[in-house]
């Protein structure tokens, strides 16, 4: 075959390397916008493809590949003979003027503008230092539990017997606060573990305690209002309620924990308390019985709520816990927080809110429109292994293993790292606070004793 | 034994058949609110159980249970001997003085105050009617698959194959954006499938779209700005928006739906477009590719972001779909939603979000602080299933039996219904829109046709 001079259309393509979009996707998306803007006329013949290449400086298989896709979806149309050229029949609709549209910006020139507050963002969390994702965990990652503790076989068998044929109201539309019987079984758990007794119907299965705080405050308290929330304390607080319009409020907390005249001298008309009573987080402190109980009455005067976060009331490794806030809660003020993630294993993401009486029916009717509800992948295999006393069995054996650990690590610290930093025994909880001493130059940092 | 007279403490009990709590916690409450105001003395005696029940008017079973408990947490001991009594030894911690605490007020006088914006809702939630939680699902649901029509067993296998044992990142700290293996699942699928290429670390796993909208604009939105909202429209994006603090304009559609002319007379300076444009919701309006067009220049020329939500972009009867503004996305303005959950089973929750590629890393850094990841539980079988071939037959399946079950519906209608109502014919999705003829009085519903 003899070389032919072929009268081709005129593309202008032109190619960035530095773009995001890779570089067949840049020849596609040009002579689709030829194309559609008609700058290339109908049934036009294109350029071969290795002229196309020598021209763009690139491969003639990233040519190919642009053709090939605009081909499959009816732009171009390939012909043996005479080579690839413009359809001659494309819909009068996918043809536009040009005027409507200007000239391709170039999307290497100008990046997209953040917004000041995703910059501000950005900047804080640079700050706290947060792990890049994929690494292998840090030495000393905090919340994380003994993943080797977990009977990962037994919860694979649970999860293919409840999904091997599960019931309409799991495949289909279940009640938005989470399966029944894990409910059920949340309710007789904290009976028997923490003290009080709880309605099946107040608790609300839920993807972690962001989206629980969010819901509580959406239910609760109008846009506007003010909550108070421990400083330090746990990360997220000030944009779960923000999620919800409701301004934090952060209320430094001394040696005793949360102190009601603090906050109210810090925001008199906060109508919500956020606090953690039974170990402070990440200081470990317990909050005395008689701030739980002046916090309790301040909640009944003046008709405010409190959120008890009991994040790892679980483990407790010396002395008698005092009753949550939730079990001296006369006047139903109280919602209560808990998790499995940390006492489980943390992708699990399945946490609970137990609401005062009087929001459940409320929230029932909204949920659906301001929430979505937690999955209901893990809910069945989790209510057996609750019911069937899984739970309880590995708790007792991590409580072991984590006291256990705390040990090792204070002896280690006492060892290797004295003169620099003192660690205090803290009787619960999962990790331990780190001070300097006096003389060393270290930064506080929270250390871990469980992973 | 003959009888004694014993000086027992007054215990001044209330009890309230109404409220909310249980008999027997109520009576218990209310004996550890008089030991902790010191009304009852350290080491008094208590009536019995049986003068206590006589007294209050309950059975002896239900004085046991509370006393009981007391017991266990510490309040009471018993001694055989003398009965019951309030222990000699509470730490000086558990008392405080009666001032600090007012009477316990009665639950049942007032109820809890709810807030303006959740009467509001209810009432607005009372309008649209939505059906009872654990009710059996009504005649015609929308976006409801059917759920016969999916391999459940052998998705039950692939999540015990997936659990059995879990890598570290599984069960640990995963990429804030989901499984890889899921995320690069999703990239090809959509190459195949909707004829765009996109970088799997673009992709964002959510638990549904109402969280992808949240995200969205909380990463590429300042507080206060505006977004346009297709009215009617998917129910719950005015939320979605408002949870990131974005006002929602809503947009009323003309008959080829979404139109930039109207939107920019309702709310000139919107930052962001959220459209369905390969199947309007719920009308089914398939969106102009000039209008396409149109809108990716504003875009463009503005800064401006879209959210293409292609909630049932799979299901398409007959002619050839459009490309999706995401393939024609020259400038990098449009993130693009998905769904598993109306293609595979609804509890499932789990969705995509596609990021412009700008916005990646920013989203990567912040989602940790501002969202709770999509639970990782069935994203590994999911991967599976779409890397094995398994979505592509379902779908393939799926669609034939629901292009059938539309033209029995048609056909239905036209039988029985005439003159009452008139379904057009719709090339897409999985619902119809029923019209009331011009002589009836029938309200518009829509109608579905997968269930």
């Amino acid at each position: 075959m003899g070389r032919r001079t072929r009268k081709t259309a005129p593309l202008g393509i032109t190619l960035d390397a530095g773009a995001p979009q890779t570089i067949h996707w840049q020849i596609r998306e040009q002579i689709r916008r030829a194309i559609l803007e008609r700058r290339l006329a109908l049934g036009a013949l294109l350029p071969s493809s290795r002229l196309l290449a020598a021209e763009l400086g690139c491969s003639r298989g990233t040519v190919l590949t642009a053709i090939e896709q605009l081909i499959a979806e009816g732009y171009l149309v390939s012909r043996t003979a005479s080579g690839v050229s413009v359809a001659p029949d494309l819909p009068d609709e996918m043809l536009i003027s040009p005027p409507s549209l200007g000239p391709p910006p170039n999307p290497a020139t100008g990046p997209a503008i953040l917004p000041d507050r995703t910059i501000a963002m950005l900047a804080r969390v640079t700050d706290i230092g947060a792990p890049e994702p994929n690494e292998p965990p840090i030495a000393f990652p905090i919340g994380q539990p003994d993943r080797q503790a977990f009977p990962f076989p037994l919860w694979a068998r649970f999860l293919e017997q409840d999904w091997r044929k599960p019931a309409w109201q799991v495949a289909g539309s279940p009640h938005p606060f989470g399966h029944l019987g894990l409910r059920q079984a949340i309710a007789s758990y904290l009976g028997a573990a923490r003290g009080f007794a709880c309605d099946p119907g107040a608790v609300v299965v839920t993807s972690g305690v962001r989206q629980s705080v969010s819901l509580f405050a959406r239910v609760a308290l109008e846009a506007g209002d003010q909550a108070w929330i421990e400083e330090p304390g746990y990360p997220g607080m000030v944009e779960a309620l923000a999620a919800s319009e409701v301004e934090a409020t952060a209320v430094p907390i001394d040696e005793s924990g949360f102190a009601l005249n603090a906050a109210l001298a810090a925001a008199p008309d906060a109508r919500l308390a956020i606090v953690a009573p039974s170990h402070h987080f990440p200081l470990g402190t317990v909050l005395s019985l008689q701030r739980r109980l002046a916090l309790l009455s301040w909640a009944e005067r003046t008709r405010g709520w409190i959120i008890e976060d009991d994040f790892d009331g679980e483990y407790r490794y010396a002395g008698r816990p005092l009753a949550p806030l939730r079990a001296l809660d006369w006047g139903g003020r109280v919602a209560y927080l808990g998790s499995f993630s940390k006492l489980l294993f943390p992708t699990l993401r399945l946490s609970y809110l137990i609401l005062p009486e009087a929001l459940v029916s409320a929230a029932e009717a909204i949920m659906p429109w301001i929430s979505t509800p937690a999955p209901l992948l893990g809910q069945g295999a989790l209510a057996r292994f609750i019911a069937d006393g899984h739970l309880t069995s590995h708790l007792r054996r991590t409580r072991l293993l984590y006291a256990s650990r705390q040990q090792a690590l204070l002896e280690a610290v006492d060892r290797h790292l004295k003169g620099l930093m003192a660690v205090e025994p803290d009787s619960g909880g999962m990790h331990v606070v780190a001070k300097p001493d006096s003389n060393s130059r270290l930064v506080p940092r929270v250390i871990h004793n469980t992973g």
